[in-house]
This record gives structure tokens, C-alpha cells and sequence, in this order.
């Protein structure tokens, strides 16, 4: 493994896809990726993982069947495995997902949504 | 496990005390920690697993015996295991770690700047 600065902001310049995470790094089985993601997802859930989410910029909400989570930047949240949720933002947002490699987008859902390489930047 | 924004700047507001990471979040068995540090730590290393830094204010640079990784704010890297290093900061830096729940602050090594206690903020 190299050990080399990575710069968020820098990584984000380097792609454009909405809603197709870029793993930037691995911390043993965990990788960290970013997404730029505007509008609504789809219903998930991931039955064999948690997963961790970091607003870089801008607003995201995680619908969940009974909430709403408003995050900003700066704030971050952890899903716990099988809950359904559905990532939502009005603008464009940048996010760091933090969960371990191999996780699909679209958890259990599938769909033609689903993003299954792994795509580092 | 509690579904919550959890507000990285606020959380930093709650303590003072400089290298006594405060855990903030789980995800699966990773735990996400905040620290504030200053000066020098001490050469270590962990055999059993990567480390993840993520500068959020201030400078810090992270020294292996080779070379020295300069991280400004925003910027991040992943210290694989088993490698020594040692984290420096000349003014006061906030930083988050990444790391498996129950990895040590001073690693293999021990000494008295060991913090075993898991202290959550």
C-alpha cells in the first residue's frame, strides 16, 4: 500500500457521475469512497453491513420509513444494517461513504440503479 | 443504535484534553474518533491493523521513518499496519481516525501516553 496524501477536494475534481461512488482508500476491509449525488435514490437496506455517511458539501437527507434525517456539511451519520433508507438531496451534495469493500449502492434492492464495480479515482 | 446527525465540529467543542481520542461513531466494528493534538507523539506501530487520518483543522505531519507526509485540512491518508510512525503537529491540529474498535493510541509500543479507556463523546 502507498501512503500518500489524499486530497478530498481534489479527488471530487476528478469525476462528474452522480450517483456512482469512487473509493479513494482502504483501511483494511473498509473502503472510503466519495459520491456526488443530487435528487432521490432508490429504498435500500444492506442486511450484512452498517454504513457510515459524511456530508462533504451541501445538504443530504436519508428518508428512513418513519423520519427524516437532515444532514449538512459536516455532519455525519451511521445507517445500521437492514434498515431501508433512501438518500435524498434537492442540490447537488458531496458525500463520503465509509463501509466495507464490496458494498453495493443499492444494498439487497438491486436494480438498474446498482453500480456493482469497483471504481477507485 | 441510535439513527442521529452526529455534528463533527460540535463534537469537537465538547473537550480539550489533546491526544485522548473521544470516539463519535461505530460502524460495524470501526470505530470513528476525534482528536486534538499538539507537539509530538511517539514512534509506534500496530501489527494488527491499517489507520486511517483525516485532518479537519489544522496541519499535521504524519513522520515514518523515510519520510515525513505533510496533511493540510481536508486532506487524508490511510498508515498501513505494522508501519512506524509517528504524528506531529506544531500548532493545534483536529483530526479523525478510523480505525477497528479497541485499537490503541500508542500501538505496540505502550508507555505513558497510553489511553485504553474507550471514551466516547
Amino acid at each position: 500500500m502507498k501512503i500518500e496524501a489524499i486530497n478530498i477536494e481534489d479527488k471530487f475534481s476528478l469525476f462528474d457521475e452522480q450517483w456512482s461512488p469512487r473509493i479513494i482508500a482502504q483501511m483494511n476491509e473498509t473502503h472510503f469512497k466519495l459520491a456526488k449525488i443530487q435528487g432521490e435514490f432508490i429504498w435500500h437496506s444492506h442486511a450484512e453491513t452498517d454504513e457510515a455517511f459524511i456530508v462533504i458539501k451541501g445538504k443530504l437527507r436519508i428518508e428512513f420509513r418513519d423520519f427524516h434525517l437532515p444532514l449538512s456539511e459536516g455532519e455525519m451519520c451511521v445507517v445500521p444494517r437492514g434498515i431501508e433508507h433512501k438518500p435524498v438531496s434537492d442540490g447537488e451534495c458531496f458525500i463520503m461513504l465509509i463501509e466495507p469493500a464490496g458494498t453495493v449502492n443499492t444494498g439487497d434492492v438491486g436494480g438498474e440503479r446498482i453500480k456493482t464495480e469497483a471504481l477507485w479515482v
